[in-house]
């Protein structure tokens, strides 16, 4: 059976009219599916005006008490429930989660030797019964990136990663397609010009255009992880603009990364 | 089949150590259940933090798009959440919804000749093949009073309510007991002695106390909810201290309203 697992990013989430755009595409998706939700501007928007304070080390944001407060409210409150109202007016019969939700993703607070990076969980297991079941009553499943520890602890977690672990844990037993969706159309060879979309990324071709410097830096981190769930589970991994996500799992817009 | 709805007030919500020995007797009630809670204090608390104004018309809260935006980050985000992963690790497998998830509670805009509620959500109907298709999944299902009017709009939607009509609508296929559980031990004769708890009221009894005015105004209303949910489907209605959890189920503690 076919499952689609669609990632969109905060800069669709905080675009009204994008977000609309996406939104009737996923509602007339066929089949079994998922999306997976960001939302870190909007957290950061509530955080200023809540006039709590973001802590970054060596670059990295750590998610604090009072910020783990913040994104639970804005990933599993806000963003969640408005795209589940959104989608049930289209006629698509959302659900919205978290991991901890049915238990569904369980995870344990990251251990760094030198950096704390407070309430972040890394992936351990993912409920694929519970998942399986949902999806068996014909819901669609829509995820705000918070899972937990299995003790009581709310832990933040990266939504890339949760839509690549749902991918591994659903592969087994569904023919997933899993489409990392953001501002631009694919993977391009010139950051600067939308029509430099690379078509299809195997490891071979992938290697060539690091080691060639033909893909810009920003791209390597989605190409390693698409890498990583095709290896995993997922049977392609589709990276493309949003708006376009009809064409993108028609494979006829985006990049489609494949394993040979 | 048996199905206990467990509605808690924000002054458990509040009480970290209250909340946990609630929490306890809810995880070990046997057979499905589902948990209706509110959480306004909090909710009025992020609304200072964010310097979003409270507007009372005739004393009523008017929830206008600040206030909803505010009640569905702490309703559905903060509280829910926090309550779901404290669930799980007493391993009872809860999932949290609001109206809008799996289109579970659908309602329409309060419309009133004088007062604007604002986003205020009166109850039309209750999914309940979704609702029992998830209890046969041996799931427990944890509330927030957030619903939706199935055109994209989130409303707010007082909680006592939602508990009354997941009781009318479950009513049909379960015997539903309903507890309203609240900081005091039952409905008490005395408002100042907390051992002057009637044990038990049918409709007569009700209308004599309340004509001998042997009751403090303050539960009239929960009374008249009360038997509104039994003449809906509810088997019984229990009023209590929500610490008393099983003693109440058990008909050992507090009130039960009977419809005869």
């Amino acid at each position: 059976m076919e499952l689609s697992i669609i990632k969109i990013g905060g800069n669709i989430i905080d675009d009204e009219g994008k977000l609309g755009v996406f939104l009737d595409a996923f509602a007339e998706l066929k089949g079994a599916k998922i999306l997976v939700h960001g939302g870190g501007k909007l957290a950061t928007k509530v955080a200023e005006e809540l006039g709590i304070g973001q802590q970054l080390v060596d670059g990295r944001r750590i998610t604090d008490a009072e910020t783990l407060r913040v994104v639970t409210m804005v990933y599993a409150g806000t963003i969640n429930k408005q795209i589940v109202a959104r989608l049930q007016s289209r006629g698509c019969p959302a659900i919205g989660l978290t991991g901890a939700d049915g238990d569904a993703i369980r995870s344990h607070k990251r251990s760094h030797p030198t950096i704390d990076y407070g309430f972040v969980g890394d992936v351990d297991v993912v409920n694929t019964g519970l998942l399986t079941s949902l999806l068996a009553l014909d819901r669609t499943l829509v995820f705000a990136p918070i899972t937990h520890d299995g003790k009581g602890q709310l832990l933040n977690t990266n939504a890339d990663t949760i839509a690549q672990e749902l991918a591994r844990g659903l592969g087994r037993s569904f023919d997933v397609s899993l489409v990392y969706s953001f501002e631009k159309s694919g993977v391009l060879r010139d950051a600067e010009d939308d029509s430099s979309v690379i078509r299809r990324i195997g490891p071979l071709e992938y290697q060539e255009l690091k080691a060639k410097q033909l893909i810009f830096a920003g791209m390597i981190p989605k190409l390693d992880n698409a890498f990583a769930a095709l290896r995993s589970g997922a049977g392609r991994v589709i990276i493309g603009r949003a708006e376009d996500l009809a064409l993108l799992l028609a494979g006829k817009a985006g990049t489609t990364i494949v394993n040979e």
